[in-house]
This record gives structure tokens, sequence and C-alpha cells, in this order.
């Protein structure tokens, strides 16, 4: 079945909807009058009741959007994709929250808050030069956020550890915490101090459903106390590593590119990229090559190439063989280039904006 | 061998001495000035490092006291103790901590913050009533004092699950963050804003050991951070209950009373009290009876009856089977209805106090 969105296919995506009780998006995907780009590519593939946000957004009623980042290093393009998920649910009318999850990256990553708040200037400025609009949002520190920690301390009665166990396996005592943290994190749009209760949604990796299971079961369980409504969640897939490795991995730098490294450091992995290509010119003219598993393919169709009928375009002349492995990068690379000194210029505005937004909440 | 204060002579404490690491506290007994009932009569039995305070004490040098109180109900007779442990130490020029341990309170007895303020504000009058000095001390509720707080989540990441398993068992994961909160609470005093590092004791019961030994090994690990003195601790002995059980519980009314019921409720339980009398009055009158199993001489000579050879006589008379048991219950009684009339009294005129106090920490 030839689908220009059909990357990661090997992925048995049907187990998550049998075992864990995920959604398919796509049936909602004809009621949502301006699906961003993931969803209509079908990268948003999955969630857990979002038809009660799609209703709101519907009838201009409020909803939240709630995601957020772990403060360890420079945006990379799992970062970048939550953050223009929360943009475009926040030009949908939603409250927006975005969280720096500084307890997290001390809990898990042995980040100190000292650095961890240093890093957060950074991600916070990316977020806004991204179009995040901090007047009809709340950015915030973990670790500064007393409501958030409040309510991690009145779940953690509710929380055993045979659950935090299934879900992180045997780790330190911060690890769990840092999960309640996170419940936290997720039900705080919902408080009467936010004009709470309301429909939040949290978009999300698939490898984070665990904390989402377990913070609408904490819902479910502080329903009397707050009158929680269950969060709902989108589901976008994991991309692949460009060097062909199953995932972007930090340990593995020709994995991944930030949005803040040297443009030649860009240039050289998109060049250096493992591709669907065939192992001769000729073979590839003969049989077209294989977007579904090419990372150069996917980096454009999931983050860089707005325009679905050039995206379609490229997908045939790929599979044609008209459009060879080596051309297909420069053009990336020029696409990612262009957006990288567009986007680092607008940056260096925010950062001052930022370190203010950081030094108040 | 006959020791007016020889009470629970049953239990094996060598076995806390040598498995435990715990320091024998009589040798150092000559060295304490102005030692408290407590610690003349061997109820404070045990410690941990108390030379480190005592040198400190003899400098007229700075150090801190701290212990609090769980506020799942009125001061009992274990409460009761713990407060005069710390208003001792105030008096040697201990700057002194009084927590609210309403975290715990909240993760292992389920009671709500809203209803464990309220109970409270009644545990800090009594302990206005019986000495404390706010001028001179800092009393606290863990859910307000974020500087406990922070500390719990920075050693979280320093706890393991093996650690807390071993302590507490398999429990909610509240309960194990109530421990890091715990640690949090006997730190405190050592952080910049109250002047530390410092010497720190901390007086408990046997039962609470635990507890200091996590903190201790927490107060090591967090060294270069903090510059923490590895806290001090003295233990005291558990009192029987009133009934004759090992030990005084809540789930068994009769074992015991609270500074706040009526005086009534209290006569009744120790005219119902387990005694070391004989059978028979003849019995009594010629074998003596055991004050070291009973309860009634237990309370004197833990609370009631400061003065020491008042003690040693009731001991010889009770021995030498003078003083009968209804007697000495009748005497008890009017001892400790008279001083639960007295503060009483007092404690009302510092309710206005302690809600004052608890409103502003």
């Amino acid at each position: 079945m030839l689908d220009p969105w059909g990357t990661t296919v090997v992925e048995d995506y049907n187990r998550l909807y049998e075992e864990f009780g995920i959604q398919r998006f796509k049936p909602l995907l004809a009621e949502i009058s301006n699906p961003s780009m993931y969803m209509r590519r079908g990268i948003i593939f999955g969630h857990r009741d979002f038809k009660r946000v799609l209703e709101n957004i519907k009838r201009h009623e409020e909803f939240a959007v709630m995601s957020g980042i772990k403060p360890t290093g420079e945006f990379h393009l799992g970062t970048f994709m939550t953050a223009r998920e929360i943009i475009y649910f926040q030009q949908q009318e939603a409250t927006a929250f975005y969280c720096i999850a500084d307890i997290e990256a001390y809990e898990d990553n042995k980040i100190p808050f000292e650095k961890s708040e240093k890093i957060a200037v950074g991600n916070v400025a990316d977020l806004l030069a991204l179009g995040f609009d901090p007047k009809r949002g709340y950015i915030y520190r973990q670790y500064k956020e007393q409501r958030v920690r409040d309510l991690a301390f009145l779940f953690g009665r509710s929380v055993t550890l045979a659950t935090v166990k299934a879900i992180y396996g045997e780790r330190n005592i911060g690890l769990y915490l840092s999960a309640l943290v996170q419940a936290g994190d997720i039900l705080m749009p919902q408080l009467e101090d936010f004009n709470g209760p309301k429909p939040t949604v949290v978009p999300v990796g698939i490898d984070q459903d665990a904390h989402l299971r377990l913070t609408r079961d904490l819902a479910s369980k502080f329903r009397r106390k707050f009158n929680f409504i269950p969060p709902s969640s989108t589901y976008h897939k994991i991309m692949k590593g460009l060097d062909g490795s199953p995932k972007m991995a930090k340990r593995n730098p020709m994995s991944y590119f930030t949005l803040h490294e040297k443009l030649e450091s860009i240039a050289k992995k998109i060049s250096n990229a493992f591709t669907g290509g065939r192992p001769t010119v000729e073979e590839q003219r003969r049989l077209g090559g294989v977007p579904e598993i090419c990372p150069i393919y996917e980096i454009e169709m999931y983050h860089f190439v707005e325009d679905d009928d050039a995206m379609v375009k490229v997908y045939n002349d790929c599979r044609s063989g008209k459009l060879l492995c080596g051309e297909h990068k420069a053009q990336t690379t020029e696409i990612v280039l262009n957006f990288v000194k567009d986007h680092q210029r607008k940056r260096r505005k925010f950062v001052d904006k930022a370190r203010e937004i950081l030094l108040v909440n």
C-alpha cells in the first residue's frame, strides 16, 4: 500500500490499540476543521478521549493544552515537535501550559537546578520563537510551582509501589516522586486557580502513555475533591535516528541534531545519514527509493515541509527513481539550514523575555 | 538488682547497642551539668553522636534541637515527652524547631490537611503551655515549609527503593515521600537561612531510629553541597500501656490517655490500670509490689513526679509492701488530675497565639 505518510510502518501500532486502549486518531480527522500537519499526515496516530477536547474546540469553549520539556539540553526535533503541537492548540484557543520539568531533569538526569534553570532560558526562547503566545499561556518550572508539588504530595497516598515499579522499574525514590509531580503538571490546569476543571489535551510521544494512564487514574481517584475531568492525550510517532537507528538518542550524536548546533555540523549529519536508497544509481533509477524507511524523507515530512502537495511530489519522485539520495539530501540540507538560521535569528530576540518569564514563574 | 529507674528491663537494649551502633547515654551523664529528669532516670538510655551537642552546650555555642508531632489527635504521654525534651534543650540555649508533620499525617493516617491544621492549633497550644518559647524557636507545618520540601526533592535522587522498603516495607509512594520530608525536617536547621550548619539533636523514641539512620546517611551524601553535620539523637524508652499492653496505642483507648480527656475518664483509666501488685493484700504486704512492671509507677516516674527523692520513696514503699496499689492509684490520680487541670487552664490562654503562629509559618 502506497502512502506518503506511512513511515515507521514496521511498528505494530495495532497492539497499542488493542492492549492499551489507545484510540485511533484517523476517524476524528474529518471533524477537525483545521488539522495540524502532524494530524493530516498520521504522525499523530492515536489518542485518549480527544473527542472531549474536540467538542470544546468546535463550540469555542474553554480547554487547556499541557506539555513540557525536560531541561537537559537544547531543543532537538522531539521537543520541537511537542512545542509546535502546543502552539497549534493554543491557536485553536486553548489556554496553554508549558512545564519546565526541572524536577525530572534532576531526579532522572542528575542536572542540578542551577544548571537546568540556565538551560530552560534557552528552551523557552525557542518556544517563543516558534510562536508560543505567553499572554495566553503559562510557562513554569516544576520546582518553583507550589501547586504542582502540592498535588504530587496529595497523589502520593494513592499510588502504590507496585504501580510505579510497573511503570518505571526499580529506581530511586526521587524518580517515582517525579512521576507524581508529572501527574500534578497534567492536572494543574484544572485547579480553580486556572478556572478549572476543564478538558485538557496532552500532546506527547507514544512512549509517554504510561504517565497518562497513571494520571487519568489519579484524576478519577481525586474526582470528588477537585472535579477533575480525565485528561485527554494525543500520541505522535517517534522519529527514527538519522543514522538509521530506531530512535534519536542523546548518547548517539549522529542520530539527531539540535536547533542550535553549528550549521556545518547539521549539514554533515544529514549528508552522512542513512537513506532508503538502493546500492547503485542504476538500481535506484530502475526500482526507485524507499521513503518509508528513510530518515531524510521523515525529517522533511515530520518537520520541515508544510505543503502536503510538495511532500507528495517528493514521495513520488523518490519512489519512481527520479529523485536520488544525494540530490534529496542537498535539498533537505538547504531547507533545514534555512529554517535553523531563521529560527536562531528569531530566538535571540526572545532570550530576555524568556529570562523574565522564568524569573516570575 | 534494685533500681528505681529500671522499668522495661525486659527489653533487650543490648541488641540496639551492638547491632545498630546506638551509644549508651549513661556514661555521658556525669558531663551534663543540668540533666533532665529523663536523662537522670535512664528513660533516655541511648544516643548517636550526642557528645557533639554536649560540647556546644558546655561552651555555650550554637546548636539546634529538632523534633515534632504528627497532628493526628490531642497530646498524649508520648508527644508530651517529646515536647518536654525539646523544651529542656531550648532551656540549655538550643534554637528549637518543632515540626507539625502534616504530610506524614496525610500519607500515613489519611488526615486531610484542612483537618490536621485544626488539630495542630491544639498541639501547639499544648507545647506553649508546657513552656516552649516561640521567640527562640521555630514552629512550622511541613506542608507549608518550602525549604523542607525542597530538601525532600533533592534527597529523592539518593534514596533507593531498596532502602525505603527495608525501613517501611511495601507502602504507597507518599509514605516513602514523607520519609524524605522527615529527613528535610531534621536537616533544615542546618541551612544558611537558619545560620547553619550546626550540631542538631533530635530527641525521639527508640522506634524512630531508622529515620535517623536514613537522615545521617543523607547528611553525609549532601555534605559537599550543604556542609551538613550528621544530626545527633537521643532515644527514650517507649512507655507500656496502662492496661499492661506492651505500648500505648490509639486503637486501644484503655492503654493511654490524652491531656484533654475528661478528668473522670483519666481517673477511670488509672483506676482500671494493670499494676505490679500481688493477687491479695496479704501477699503484697508480705512480698511487696513489683514497680518494674507497673504502668502506674511508670507514669509517675516518667512524667509526673519531678522529685527524685519522692520517687525513690514510692519505689521503696511499693517494694516493701507499705504502699498498696489502691492507695498508689489514688495518689497518682490526684497528681495526674492536678497536672491536667492546671495544664488545660494554661493551654486555653495559648490557643490564639498558636493559631497566629500557624498562620504565619
